[in-house]
């Protein structure tokens, strides 16, 4: 059993660093779990997250979604992040009230090139599963560039 | 051929009315085209949709992607506002420029309970699409409560 | 925890003598497991099946996922045979050997009108997950027709 | 406008002699088009391929899908018999008759190493779109092997 590459705290400090627009306090994104082949992330909804009726919006939950499938390459491939999502499929299951969101992803291939990884969304108090997607993510060439390994 | 349910004009007014948090003139959203079976959406850029290396961030494209299709059922079943995504797939092609994108979207199926469409993801100046979704929303029963058909 | 709607063994009974084409024999495919909310199914690769290089070809996996999910939704709601498939997402993660294969099917959302499970397929002898689908059943109203809870 | 790889005729003769079980007179399959970035393929159903009710089977249509997209492929990257599926997501639209089905598939990407395209299924007779799909097609580099490039 391999190690993270790097703890939950590092992963956030160098989320925020890289990422101040969309890894921040403010944008209700916490790292609750980093593993080798896979990551958990919680999300408390914002004001612009939530919909009338109560519930939370579909692309928070895409974000969300992603945001999971990327820490989870982080932490299985090491600092990679130019690794880009080539394609997400996702389905919403049920309307999630505007409470936390917690997102387990779970990597299901991890080649060279390609990562495809699961992603479950469940949210405080529902008890089926809120949403599911699953994502391929590209991993980029070693030593492609000035960023790649770099904190 | 059927028109559309509502011009352009009176959809992002009532948007902006029942969304104030997503549709806004700061979201950058723009409804460009509605017609039966349709819609095209532009977008331009904001702070929080651009990420390093000067490209758009997934989620962005995600977001409008479901916007284009959640405007086209409005173009065509009427004002059902509470017609929710059911599943959305999408492959990202090429890395858009932090340039305004447009999102041109097709009904493929309008079922009575389900709509199935296709959105094509271009960005100005770039030749080849910059992503492709395919998305499928359930529509509410026509007397199903109070927000249905009233602006 | 409720039962599964029928037996492996009576599951296999009703669907060689309604699907003859599909079911039979020489199909290659055994139920192994049925459960309320989920099932196992077995192929093995019929000379149809294989490929050059010696790998099972990929309609071949989709329609094994397929059928698993239909014996999931079958064990789950009762014989309901008109129930079909709206979606199907299918990633291909390592090249399967011409060896028996085993999907394994998980319904994650079982509402009234629409089923949603995911599906994973291992291959004897393969350490990962040869490939992963996620599908939508549409399952037909209680009452509407002859076939519908008709043995 | 490039010019396609080789014509429809060639490539049917090509495809029986590698994939006889796949390919061949019984299996119902006819190339009707191949041009740079695209492609269209027939299917005349065969006993297998009709279910109770007098509709084609799901997993055919997955089949077509893929079979389409796989000729496209070959249409603009040449003879590359080792190029295989990494996703395929479709959505059933309409209930197709036991009629000949055309599918149309188009590329949207044609990357060096990833093909993305995406595939409309008709039916004679039947007004609206049957099925719809998109594929990623893995594509094998230049000289890794026997087969490649070799009649």
């Amino acid at each position: 059993m391999q190690p993270a590459a790097m703890t939950a705290e590092e992963m956030e400090r160098r989320l925020r660093a890289e990422f101040p627009e969309a890894f921040q306090e403010v944008s209700g994104l916490a790292i609750t779990e980093v593993r080798h082949g896979g990551a958990r992330v919680r999300f408390a909804p914002t004001a612009g997250s939530i919909r009338p009726g109560g519930t939370l919006s579909g692309p928070t939950l895409m974000m969300l979604a992603d945001v999971a499938m990327y820490v989870a390459v982080l932490a299985t491939y090491g600092w990679v992040p130019l690794a880009v999502t080539t394609s997400l499929n996702i389905n919403f299951l049920l309307k999630p009230p505007p409470a936390p969101l917690e997102a387990a992803c779970r990597l299901i291939k991890t080649g060279r090139r390609l990562a495809v990884g699961d992603v479950e969304l469940w949210s405080q108090g529902v008890s089926g599963m809120v949403a599911h997607a699953t994502s391929t993510y590209s991993i980029p060439p070693p030593n492609n560039g000035l960023t790649n390994g770099v904190a």
